[in-house]
């Protein structure tokens, strides 16, 4: 399609010549002849410049010479639902010949089952949810209406999952909590709650979520979560926040809103994370931390302090020596 | 069923209204009315006081005013045995019609196979054992009486699992160990020891234990493994021992009788760590931990020091401007 | 077969009797009678001499006093040439019945497709592939000859795998990068990219590695890859690198050859790790590590210095104490 199209579509105002045929995207590094790409700030006008793409979406008051721009309030945004109209691309979901549904399941319409998927007794599967391959679900599950599961996901009895929400590959949701008492030896605690996924989630691949005790695990409305995380039993996390690969949080952690925990960190049990909270990457989280803080480290303190703890460690043997004022044998 | 039944099951003594009906059960936090809960011990009387619960079992010692209460030893354990008699919830294991067994392969009275499952040669797999959808099992595998496979496992050639072990969704057993020698490029060390599981062992979902180089690696009986844990090859845990999430064990270490392992730690290879010892999380494990020590922290040390060393990092910037009399650039 | 047998396969010379019959393999330690070992380097005479292996392969310098040796320039390497020649042992690929491929997909000559496995249109498969039972690989995927795949593996639509790759139970190639951004709510970024593996790559159980956002994620040749490791989008992996355990490596990073990366380090977005550097095991790194550097610890820092660092951390208290001439409350 060509320039002017897109800009329509964008709401933007076209700086060059807006005749040029686009034929694919890509990032500002990469672009190629004929390629659309975006600038998000100021900062990459320099990189822009040097970008061979045959037009950039671009913040409205930036001016980069030689180049077709469209102009927008939001470059990023407005690129991201370019590329998702004008270069749609569904993710494969074939419909399988030979899959199971349970006689008492519901599947809604326009709901694709992918090949030896299953189905178990009384779920609820709403409209246009995709099912992939080899994908698992067990009884009494609910999900909601153009949902994504892609293949090889469990779904274990009772989990709750909303509209719109995305489970990657290998993603376990519902498995037994880890919960036992010590008597002659351990003894379990029966887990019989439930996962409660809500609208807009998107998980990653390979991901464990225990079930709820006695309770619910929850997950709440937008947020998103990487590969390999672990959340276990009656951990709830609040809507909007991003938990990235690796992270594990122990049982009955509260998440707020708006939280981000980057990679590899790791929550308490009965931790409580307030709205707006950063835990930064490999920290080890526990007891309370307050709205918006940002915390780093293990033990976890501020991350200013973090930062400024870390150096010194760094120079340790060397303040050490110096303080003693003798070499630090 | 009401509260004296119950009472009479746990041979326990009532004090309250006998007759009243008992409709589910709760945490103590979470119940609602007709619920049964229970209260571990006297510290949390307060809590019991404002529970809406119908029925606490209580400590013999303990008195609750104005509640039903049944008095037993063991209350936690008396609670998790009524939940089991009363209120008993199998996971759904629905026998498949489409699944696989190879005519040398031989399954025992009472066992279920799951749809879309898969059972390699002379493998051999006892009574009432429990297989879910979409699991894979492969040759020369024996699997004990009355051990529960979830969904979506995979149980590799030659792997060895014991009576009543439990192993959660997404997890597998028998890949290859890690091992590779250093020429020009990397060479593979053929890895063709086995996994042994011992009796009442769970494990949790996505977990990855490998198989010995040439021996075995070997869980011993009661040992319970949380989600995302990985165990190396040539790796020996004794009994009753508790490995929670995301922990790593690398190779031919050896893991004591009830030791405990918490989230995130990392044991490196050929480390030993001796019975009843604890190691706390995201520590990191090297060469020998003793008998009933508790470890911390990387580097790792004695739990106690750790909490001191903890304190002053995060007082580092301060005691390093006071030592040195000025303030720290 | 005959220790003269082995010898002549290996080009090595025999001192002792080399019509002694070799039944089995096995490491030194666990060696029984008939077996045959190997002795890396001369100090591990002392546990050669009381092994009860039948034969062991020993470097051209090594004396061993009553003994049956073959004497090769290099042992391990040889040994492992010998299990493979004379006890080999291929992993279990039975050819399913009930599998489905697309009728635009390709599948070469001698490669076995496993049980309740699906191939998606227009994938083409070289030759003498193994792929396990209940394997998902989507559309437009290339694997190419010799590679094995094992049961329960996810490779998602756009992949590119090369020869002689290994690919472990559980493992998702292809799953979306973690990318939004964030307006009202959070934006997914469209993840259109792909994953690149190339020849003689191995890859352990239920890793993780995504899909480029735009452009590519590529493990280069020779690269092996342990459990449940992430790698995230756009990430490239260097020739003949190695990746332990747990490893998590954030969008876009760059890792060299010939790296080692060991258990649970975290390598962050956009990092840059240059040829032949190691970094240790639960090490958190970030920006640029130089060709051949050591890093340990989090923050990072050099081996060396992170010995010393850690030596006076856990004399933290002490230290303060004595600096202060007084008792640390």
């Amino acid at each position: 399609m060509k320039i002017r199209e897109i800009a329509e579509f964008l709401k933007g105002e076209v700086s060059g010549d807006p005749e040029v045929e686009i034929y694919g995207f890509s990032s500002l590094e990469d672009a190629k002849k004929g390629d659309i790409s975006f600038v998000a700030e100021g900062k990459y006008v320099k990189l822009a410049e040097k970008s061979e793409a045959a037009c950039l979406i671009v913040p409205s008051d930036v001016k980069i010479e030689g180049k077709n721009l469209i102009k927008v309030k939001d470059p990023y945004l407005s690129f991201i639902k370019a590329i998702e109209k004008f270069f749609p691309q569904e993710f494969y979901f074939p419909p399988g010949k030979n899959f199971f549904v349970s006689p008492s399941a519901s599947i809604g319409e326009g709901t694709v089952m992918g090949e030896f998927s299953f189905v178990g007794e009384n779920t609820r599967i709403g409209k246009n949810v995709k099912i992939g391959s080899l994908v698992y679900i067990g009884k009494n599950v609910e999900i909601g209406d153009g949902s994504i599961i892609y293949p090889r996901v469990s779904i274990l009895d009772g989990t709750i999952i909303g509209r719109n929400v995305i489970i990657h590959s290998g993603t376990v949701i519902g498995s037994d909590g880890f919960g036992y008492i010590k008597r002659k030896k351990w003894i379990k605690i029966p887990q019989r709650g439930k996962v409660v996924i809500e609208d807009d989630v998107e998980i990653g691949a390979n991901v464990t979520i225990d079930r709820g005790t006695f309770g619910e695990t929850r997950i709440k409305k937008g947020t998103k979560i990487d590969n390999l995380v672990h959340i276990a039993h009656n951990v709830l996390v609040e809507e909007n926040s991003i938990i990235v690969a690796q992270v594990g949080i122990a049982g009955s952690a509260r998440i707020g809103k708006n939280v981000i925990i980057a990679g590899q960190a790791g929550i308490g049990d009965h931790t409580i994370i307030e709205d707006g909270a950063v835990i930064y990457g490999k920290a080890g989280v526990f007891g309370r931390v307050k709205k918006g803080e940002h915390i780093s480290g293990f033990p976890p303190m501020p991350h200013r302090k973090w930062l400024r703890v870390a150096s010194l460690l760094r120079r340790l043997p060397e303040i050490v020596e110096r303080i003693r004022g003798n070499p630090e044998e």
